[in-house]
């Protein structure tokens, strides 16, 4: 690493947050260009039986916006390498292919140009995932951790392939063709090859096919169940699980460690940062020593947030008359850090008249937001009771105005709420507490859209004509107003402990779900662009189908006679690969994993029966990799919360113990 | 606690394990009377079109069986209270629950009998589990660590029902009825009223409908998608994986804590017995003191393995010379408990002409498992091979002599592979593997097999009749020799390390299960008999059915116009709760979830809506809470297995350390 001062200079610019932000930027420009390239995501829908044709991006606009990213990836990659030097950057695998990479897709990106945006394989866009892995230390960590992991989720797999051989085999033997026709339809229907047999199991494992593949031989015999049942019960119950065990088992303590790290390199950091001060006031003492007005100075300069800025240099003051801390008192400066920053509401505001007081007692108790709570709930059931009389109704037989009336009293009845929070707590006040900028957000934007709608349609006239206002309808107003009421009765959550520690749970989840988020992403983008290039455009849907939409699915199903449980029957034709969201919306339903055989199934006849292989890559990749490493972070994140409450209240007893 | 002599007879009498073992046995007859009771599950097929009638057993024969138990289970209850005494049985919350469910089963019996078995509602069969879980502490212990977990569990089903609750509301805003029929497939099928949106959305939380629920929706806007994404997101794996999270950390170290409760006891047992020696032993001495051949008489007495019988007694000779111990000595010579049992196998046989030496140094090489692993794989690759060339032969087309001389070479084989082993490791030798053991009994069965295909068809005259052998025609008896050759494949497993440990884990899982198990068998238990008390041939397949059953699928579809994915289209009729069996099949593919929908459904167009509660809460109990506690305890047994096998791998490396 370099250290001269024009290295420092641009070490800190570019860890400035604002040059870090516009990298974040740039990849997430060069990641969303996949929606707008061809084949594009724009248009309203993605079934091809009624799908307009999509808006084109002219050759050369998409190109040169990635060009630009391009551009700027190449000068990150070029600061990195000063500022490590040469000598890391050899070692360092993740720049060398960082460079690698970029220096691919230049030059797919020239060839793509110089062919006139008309080629078929874009190599970059599976490259461009990539860039988001690089910029992010977290999950290059947990790739890393995941890689760990291998070899044992490789013997669960390995074991797992083998109780699907073995059962496949004895399968065929149970479900062997007979003489008896009455007795072949399990043979007909799931055993009749190796490959039909093993797709049968590979699907039963997932539980996908569950009662449908064993009906045919269970309505003969009761006890081929048990052949069903055992492969169930060891293959998804027990190793299914092993596997979330296993997976689990890598990732314990992966927080704990995590924070012990940053720990560790928060002291170092300090121990350095001392010693670099005791350099600069000259070796004058035997002691190592730092002047006090050396520390104020640097942080000053330091980029942190105010508030531990203020608790540190308050602690530096105390040592203001001495002149000079050692290496003891200067770490322990730093503990200030530790600390957890204690969120103080300002103070009430003071009012003078004593009515104005007491009305300030009232308006700040606490069953004033038990009050609101059961108004927000009266509304919702009002709304439901609303929906439960009305769904049967055409849009125009609906009994809006009452509804209107009724949402204008409780939207009021919100304004005085907010009105008389905000006089009890003063502005600052009411929105210290997080629970009353969502509460007091949701008010106003409500009260914005009645106003809206009182000057749209003038409630006293109201002859007015259904469609004749083209913006949005009086009832589709009424229904965004309604969504925002229900929506707005989350408020309760947080009054009810048991629920609120749950949700906090959530929230906390989602900070640090980002390593995995991000992985989720890089997947999904390599499967979707995979997905494209194998079957863009391989499953066209039958042309009289679009006359016959609006009559009902029985007709359909007996003009067509489709089989039952099939893509066709199921009308999936918008789950497609024939344009970047809608393969993300078909992989999503993979992962999901429910009747992802009619997907299989309907590619591999619609193309061949090797397609079968990508969907059981996307299947390991993403419902048994992902979703074991999302349980295993939840678990990891509620234990490691669950152990530090609860450590926490010990030390707190054994505290208040010790001094009573 | 009663001490005097005849007690403590009686109390050994009754822990004994001839006694506990009838005990159980009774408790099994007890449960699987459920199966011979009307309505009897004594018929081959459970399908209500071409079933047989069943054989119902006569009045008072299950009857009889069931009073012979209540007397026993009441002699268990007399034998119990005698010995814990009158204030412990008082105070007892079980044994007052098993008194009274004796009593209420007595006058149930009574009622049963006096209406000479025309009742319809038998109010024991409800009550027989809780002989199982009265009769396992190990049982109990867990019921109570799922009780301390219910109002965590509760919150986040609270939260669970919240989100539910919102979605639902939303969604019936957003798919509400609007002018253009086009657009109103969405609200057709899924959003027609509250009950049918609550229900969609409810399935869509089990994933059971995942596509399909969203494809009129998301084929008319992507942006519908999203809806349906966030549901499930939220749903199905925020909220399902934190309630994982939290019954895993109720569970967390509950295998631990009960090995530390039994060591535990065992000291206290043992500090017991050394006072009860020293006081028949006399107070001669001021220091407590045992006599040396009163702890071997006592021994020679103590029921217990002879393997730690023969460890203790030698351990104790040690200080036969001194005539007495102390109390350190005497516990210590308790630690021989902790040791694990290291297995040893009898010394190789000595042979002593040279020849025969160098043979058993050849046969007993470890290449020859490598060998024996490798022709059983030669022989599954044969089988699979003409399992394809056979797959769409008829049975009279198939070559299955050719089969069965394969087979035969091979079988010859593992004779001679087993002969060989015995010969190298001696008969008892070979036996002390346990893989050995698997190994021999599948080829002696295969080679009993063989020879009865040869006594039955003398392969040399081929003119055989292939139906005219009446008990096995020669192709199932070569089915059967080919499963059992796929099933001896498993040998392979303990050879591969990595496997080797998963399979360990996986069998010491099943060790660890039981109490989970019988918690299971109880649920189901309930679950089922209430079952059929309500739905009892409450599904009749339509007369005309059995008729058409050989024709294919897609003609039944057609000619009766069922609607796809209904319980009569999917031909579910198996599946139903017209005997014991068959609700357990049913009970367990909901437990499964995919598809639970179609059962849900088809129970509540055929009895009422209500019979909508019966599924969700077996769902909640069965799918939601117990799949949650068996994977929790999946992680608790491999996390604690991790630990110890790594744990004493540390110690052992630190003593290495410190040898050196």
């Amino acid at each position: 690493h370099r250290v001269d001062a024009s290295s420092l200079r641009l070490y800190r610019w570019y860890y400035s947050r604002i040059c870090q932000w516009f990298l974040g930027l740039t990849i997430a420009v060069v990641l969303l260009l996949a929606f707008v390239e061809r084949p594009s995501s724009l248009s309203i829908s993605s079934d091809p039986r009624h799908r307009s044709p999509p808006w084109e991006p002219p050759c050369g606009l998409t190109e040169s916006f990635e060009m630009l990213c391009l551009i700027i990836f190449s000068l990150d990659l070029a600061v990195k390498s000063y500022l490590i030097g040469w000598e890391e950057f050899r070692k360092s695998k993740w720049l060398i292919a960082y460079t690698v990479v970029i220096s691919v897709s230049i030059i797919d990106w020239m060839l793509s140009v110089s062919m006139v945006c008309d080629e078929k394989l874009r190599v970059r866009r599976l490259l461009r995932p990539f860039f988001l892995l690089q910029n992010s230390s977290l999950m290059k960590k947990t790739l890393k951790c995941i890689k760990r992991t291998l070899p044992e989720i490789a013997s669960v797999i390995l074991l797992l392939a083998l109780h699907l051989c073995l059962f496949t085999m004895i399968g065929m033997l149970l479900f062997a063709k007979t003489e008896d026709p009455k007795k072949n339809e399990e043979w007909r229907l799931h055993f009749r090859d190796m490959p039909s047999s093993l797709t049968s199991l590979l699907v039963l494992l997932t539980t996908a096919n569950n009662p449908d593949v064993m009906i045919p031989a269970y309505s003969l015999n009761r006890a081929y169940s048990i052949f069903f049942v055992a492969f169930s019960v060891i293959g998804t119950y027990c190793l299914m699980n092993l596997l979330t065990a296993i997976i689990y088992n890598q990732f314990r303590g992966y927080l704990l460690m995590s924070v012990q790290t940053s720990i560790i390199r928060r002291r170092l950091g300090i121990r350095a940062a001392f010693h670099v001060l005791t350099c600069q006031g000259a070796q004058q003492a035997a002691e190592e020593r730092v002047r006090v007005d050396a520390v104020l100075l640097v942080m000053s300069r330091v980029q942190m947030k105010s508030y531990y800025r203020a608790a540190i240099t308050k602690e530096t003051r105390q040592y203001a008359d001495l002149g000079y801390m050692d290496r003891e008192q200067f770490s322990k400066i730093f503990d200030e850090l530790d600390k957890d920053r204690i969120k103080e509401h300002p103070p009430l505001p003071q009012y003078n008249s004593p009515v104005l007081q007491r009305l300030q007692v009232v308006f700040s108790h606490y069953y004033l937001t038990i009050l609101g709570n059961a108004v927000a709930l009266a509304n919702v059931i009002c709304i439901s009771t609303f929906l439960v009389l009305n769904s049967e109704k055409s849009t125009t037989k609906r009994d809006n105005f009452l509804m209107e009336i009724i949402n204008l009293c409780f939207i009021l009845y919100y304004l005085f709420e907010m009105c008389v929070k905000i006089f009890a707590f003063g502005w600052r006040g009411y929105l210290s507490y997080r629970n009353n900028i969502f509460d007091g957000f949701l008010t106003i934007l409500l009260l914005i859209l009645q106003i809206t709608i009182y000057i749209t349609y003038r409630l006293p006239y109201s002859h007015w004509d259904p469609s004749s206002h083209s913006v949005m309808s009086l009832w589709e107003m009424i229904r965004l107003v309604n969504m925002l009421i229900v929506f707005r009765f989350l408020r309760i959550i947080p009054d009810i402990k048991l629920m609120a520690l749950v949700a906090s749970t959530l929230l906390d989840l989602v900070k640090n779900l980002r390593a995995f988020a991000g992985i989720l992403v890089v997947v999904y983008y390599v499967f979707a662009v995979f997905g494209i290039w194998l079957f863009e455009g391989a499953i066209k849907p039958p042309p009289e189908m679009s006359v016959l939409s609006n009559t009902t699915m029985e007709n359909i199903t007996s003009n067509f006679s489709m089989e039952c449980g099939t893509y066709e029957q199921l009308a999936y034709w918008p789950n497609n690969f024939d344009d970047f969201a809608a393969s993300i919306i078909l992989l999503y339903d993979v992962m999901i994993v429910n009747n992802w055989q009619a997907f299989m199934e309907a590619y591999s006849r619609y193309t061949t029966d090797w397609s079968k292989i990508y969907f059981v890559c996307w299947w390991l990749t993403s419902s048994v990799m992902w979703v074991n490493l999302f349980v295993a972070l939840i678990l990891e994140n509620f234990i490691y919360r669950w152990d530090r409450s609860h450590s926490c209240s010990v030390t707190d007893v054994e505290r208040i113990r010790y001094e009573t």
